[in-house]
């Protein structure tokens, strides 16, 4: 089946509301697509179009309310949500924040703290100026940030989530496998992502909401950069790091192949890169910390190597491509089992860096690959 | 050619300058991907990723200023841009945000406003605690809105991003020319979604950021829906409405099929949206504003027949699928030579809708189709 049943909805709000009423928050105020798909399963690609703001309000108690544009209602309104209100945006003088302050007046009461995500990965997907407006229209309710529930509660996956992931995984191994297909010596890199996208397409993925990669003389310059029109030729490493999504959830893994026979540079990075996401991989159980998966596989890559400029060596990823936690010296968040995982070592080969990612599930025992595991050499094209 | 000769650039900021200086802004303030692209031509994919704020400052003379995530910097210095800042993010206590206090603060005054898009369309994407961070941290400069500057500029295309919203609209007309290869009765409709994505990217799509659709006996519920699973079966309208990207420019519109004959009320419809985007493109000429297309539009759609709740008849696109103006009664921007519009009547039918949507460039005389014209006749699978 597509999306969740209600229940998948229910356990969400209540945990929230539970943590609500632990902080004294008397509702939550939404704006951007994965918090409100997050309590609704509302999906939609209309997300791309800044035009329209969107809100959702998880109130202390009940099921949360829909503040939404109208051409969003019919969609809505398949969702386990009942009480959808609407105005018809765009609204040049009044985009929904009348309508959204007295929806807010009507949940809450006068002093009443509402909670607005507002820490590290989050913003407020609504204009500034109609953030003010809003402020002055709700009395003396105020909207302070959420104290990490949004975090807390999306950075550990329900089973079905889970499913979601790994269904995702699978449809890029799938189209991974079919890159001999695609990419060899003389094919121009634009065609090898256009074409990359199709495989992972024709496997399965409902969209492709991310491809970056590279391929160059012995590594590539950085993992963020668009295709170049140049030809692949000996000597270059290709890598393809793809987010796609299934039914609402990404994976987010990379592969790295030669072209032509790799160089002894290459391929001692290579195998250096999954020794060290190996070794994160059997370290990743509950109590383990962010941190320390950052530091077991920063010695590796470091004993006589040098990073890259990538700030982290893995994330959290669900709904969106990234997400909490970080795996950095500084995130001292503990594993827990449900949490999905990217580990991401970078290695400096001379002047190209190589990157390797996997995605692992935590469990309440040994973790588990969702992306296939695989061997130290670097495969040839 | 991809990307833009860096003339481009140059003229862009002069522009965005000579208005600051009228309005007393000592700086813009830039946070989301079109803002910083438009100014730096930094094209990634990797704003997928949540995680990472980035920030470009257009001082009141000079080149802009990056301060970004070191991930990105590597790319960043492809681009014109010399002066670029980088920190290593995620840093979970300051990401970012006394780099760009202290580069805010050396570009600008004590008592100076910097100006950050508020209005309409526009959001700030960085934490808002980070916002109030920053607040305090620039001492008596004082944050305020653009006074609708990018709103200005980025409406008015050149003559380099005309190309490449034609070049997009070119590669959707060849796929949706190629519908009848993928799509007739018995194929599911997210088949139908993944084939025609992958038709989208053989023609040349850099990628496929915005793809949604309907099919339903007689019409469709709603235009922003994924795909379903069912299969298409006769007396079904068939609508695709995507967004392909390519060399960071959109595409936006939409074609429409009757599966087998159509009926007469279905016939009609379409012929009558056919008559209202004509109707508008001949009226989109300097002069007219947003809202006098949307009357005529609206005129003849509403003549016995009943609107959408989609809340406009068109807008504008370009770097993103959606802009600024809005073809609703109460914008009343006057059409410039340069705009690119989409014209996009919808109508009811029974408990159904359907949706048509054109892309047109206004010239200094008669506007020009940027999506192949079509005829009344809706074309049958």
């Amino acid at each position: 089946m597509t999306g969740f049943a209600p229940a998948e909805f229910e356990a969400r709000v209540a945990r929230a509301q539970t943590r609500m009423q632990r902080l004294g928050l008397a509702a939550l105020l939404l704006t951007t697509e994965p918090e409100l798909r997050y309590f609704t399963g509302y999906l939609t690609r209309f997300w791309e179009s800044p035009t329209r703001p969107w809100f959702l309000i998880v109130p202390a108690s009940g099921k949360p309310v829909a503040v939404i544009p109208s051409i969003g209602a019919a969609l809505m309104a398949q969702t386990w949500i009942d009480d959808i209100r609407t105005w018809s945006a765009p609204d040049l003088i009044d985009d929904g924040v009348s309508l959204l302050a007295d929806t807010l007046s009507e949940l809450t009461a006068e002093g009443d703290e509402i909670g607005c995500p507002d820490g590290h990965e989050t913003h407020l997907r609504m204009p500034l100026a109609d953030l003010r407006r809003l402020q002055s229209a709700i009395g003396t309710r105020k909207i302070v940030g959420d104290h990490g529930i949004l975090r807390g509660l999306r950075m550990v996956k329900s089973d079905a989530e889970v499913a979601k992931i790994r269904a995702a995984c699978q449809i890029s191994a799938r189209a991974f496998a079919r890159v001999p297909e695609i990419a060899s010596a003389g094919t121009p890199l634009d065609q090898v992502f256009r074409r990359f996208q199709m495989l992972c397409l024709e496997e399965g993925a409902d969209w492709v909401p991310y491809l970056a990669g590279g391929a160059e003389q012995g590594g590539y310059i950085d993992v963020i950069s668009p295709a170049s029109q140049t030809p692949l030729r000996s000597g270059d490493v290709l890598m393809l790091d793809t987010g796609l999504v299934r039914d609402g959830y990404f994976c987010d893994y990379d592969r790295n192949w030669s072209v032509g026979p790799a160089s002894a540079p290459v391929r001692a990075a290579h195998s250096r890169l999954i020794e060290a996401s190996d070794a994160a991989f059997e370290q990743a159980r509950p109590g383990a910390t962010a941190s320390q998966l950052f530091h077991t596989m920063n010695t590796i890559l470091t004993d006589g190597g040098v990073g890259t400029d990538a700030g982290r060596l893995g994330h959290g990823l669900g709904m969106s491509l990234t997400e909490w936690p970080s795996l950095i010296p500084d995130d001292h968040t503990e594993l827990e089992a449900g949490m999905v995982l990217t580990l991401e070592p970078g290695i400096a080969v001379n002047d190209k860096i190589l990157v390797h990612e996997e995605n692992i599930l935590i469990t309440d025992g040994a973790p588990e690959f969702l992306s296939p595991r695989i061997g130290p050499e670097i495969p040839e094209l």
